[in-house]
């Protein structure tokens, strides 16, 4: 078994010689885990930490069962292994870039600390990272929750644009466009050459949000569990989408984004609420001639990437600083 | 809803102007679905039987609740809406390249001819086609089992071909490879100017198929749930694939594939079974920069091509005829 698919990490401190551990500072839980917990507690902040709690220490990681995702952290290096090939130092502050649901973990202060009611998890203890593994040093130009949330959500921009590229000035939708990884892909998209832009929200709040932000040429609102109204929403701003962005962590998307997105085009699926079976029988059923990508969260330069977008968009930092 | 989320369907007999009703032949089951039936009832054709009918029965189509999936249909066009955009006449005989699971059906012979243990269904009853939907005229030079088979697998060697094409003499790799889907896409990938071509299967007994019907450079024998073996297994053939065609329908095969690709490759997931998170977070838990495509079923022409393949390979021939 790979470590993401196994049931139960191995939690040891010592280190083999390709490995690095690090002393947790800060826990940033997966946006559909933490919805799902709170659903499922009713809100109520100390059952949702013990749950938590429950999960490391049976698991070794923090891989919620239900929605299988897991969130990154934020650590200073401990103990650096002889042969790491991360070049990290010890006393590096860094957040992981790879997901907690192959980091063997240990929290040490029962997360004494959290209230239960923020994806944010102020905890002390240890976690591991592989020698396959990615980690960043947090600049210091930025709060490190603010750098955080920007590199939990650094694989959606990198490869929005990755795609972008491959068309000439092409209209691009992202559905859910005022969420943290959809103003970055908004703005990865511009950055990378689309022609136009169109940010899809659900309601008229996140609308002024995302208006306010200024990274789309439209923005509309639409329920994208609705194929007919979302295709009609995005068409409505001057016809279908050449690339589909869907960043919205509820199911039922696949069928509107496929229907969104010309012939030719490519959706890229970053929730993780994606039905695979969804995806792949709604275009077949469509008949539809659309390149369907799983968001791979991994793209060379993602984080340095995220962080520049960042840096140069003030709506995209007010976006992100609103939802600290 | 779209007709594929549908729970239940409508199987009015009279036809919108934009539709098309068949009289039903025989039905194809996904692969998926049958086994899964096959598991659930202990191989018990009856049972089989009688859970087909009540689930078209309850849903108006033949979808599976369990795999979600459905399979395809033969039959011969009894009616054609004023309006139909299919290019269907009346008596044409037909498959449906839609799936299953959106296409409204009604059986009136209550599978009376059809043991429950195989695939194909000989069904008396009606389907109804929309205008947005795909079906082909089954060719004459071949039996319409054979066509049938051939059809229902056919979006994978079209996508298989336009993605080998994206590289120069890739190296190719087909995870079970000596099944439909999989010998379609070692035939594509050769036609589409693959370099070196790799069958992977899980034993002995089809590896020796696949040796026989000459369709690829290397042959070898490994647990597609294993990554490591499954690397190791493709890598010492001559170095890790540019392109990974997953056809095999059991679960936990996503980061093997993940780790049998270079950097920079592609991994084309045609499986029922894939998880959409096991593969994001696979990938991005290994940083491997990867793309990783949902496997439409829809590329135009893909029927043709398939069927061309077919003729032009024996190989091909002699699997899909020992598999009928």
């Amino acid at each position: 078994m790979l470590p993401q698919a196994a049931q139960r990490l191995d939690v040891r401190r010592v280190l083999w010689p390709d490995e690095v551990r690090v002393r947790v500072e800060r826990l940033n839980l997966d946006a559909a885990s933490f919805r799902q917990l709170e659903r499922k507690h009713g809100g109520d902040g100390a059952a949702i930490r013990a749950e938590v709690l429950e999960i490391v220490a049976a698991r070794g990681k923090m891989q919620n069962p239900e929605t299988g995702s897991g969130g990154m952290l934020v650590g200073t290096v401990e103990e650096v292994g002889e042969s790491s090939p991360l070049g990290l130092a010890a006393g590096d502050r860094i957040a992981t870039l790879v997901s907690l649901t192959l980091t063997p973990l240990v929290i040490e202060d029962g997360l004494a600390r959290w209230d239960g009611t923020s994806e944010q998890v102020p905890c002390d203890g240890y976690a591991v990272l592989f020698g396959r593994s990615i980690a960043a040093v947090l600049p210091d130009d930025l709060a490190p929750e603010l750098s955080l949330a920007v590199m939990d959500v650094c694989g959606a921009p990198a490869l929005t644009a990755r795609v972008v590229k491959q068309y000439d000035a092409p209209t691009v939708a992202v559905i859910g466009g005022a969420g943290k990884s959809g103003s970055l892909s908004l703005a990865a998209a511009r950055d990378a050459g689309a022609g136009r832009v169109v940010g899809v929200v659900p309601h008229q709040a996140e609308a002024a949000l995302l208006d306010a932000a200024d990274l789309a040429d439209a923005v509309v609102i639409a329920d994208a569990r609705d194929p007919i109204a979302l295709r009609d929403a995005v068409a409505a701003t001057g016809g279908s989408a050449d690339v589909t962005i869907v960043c919205v962590d509820v199911s039922g998307c696949e069928g509107g984004a496929i229907l969104t997105t010309a012939e030719g085009g490519t959706v890229v699926f970053f929730s993780m609420a994606t039905s695979f079976p969804a995806a792949a029988l709604g275009a077949e059923g469509l008949a539809a001639d659309v390149t369907m990508l799983v968001g791979n969260g991994y793209v060379p330069g993602h984080a340095a990437y995220a962080l520049e977008l960042l840096r140069g968009h003030d709506g995209v930092r007010r976006l992100f600083e609103g939802r600290l």
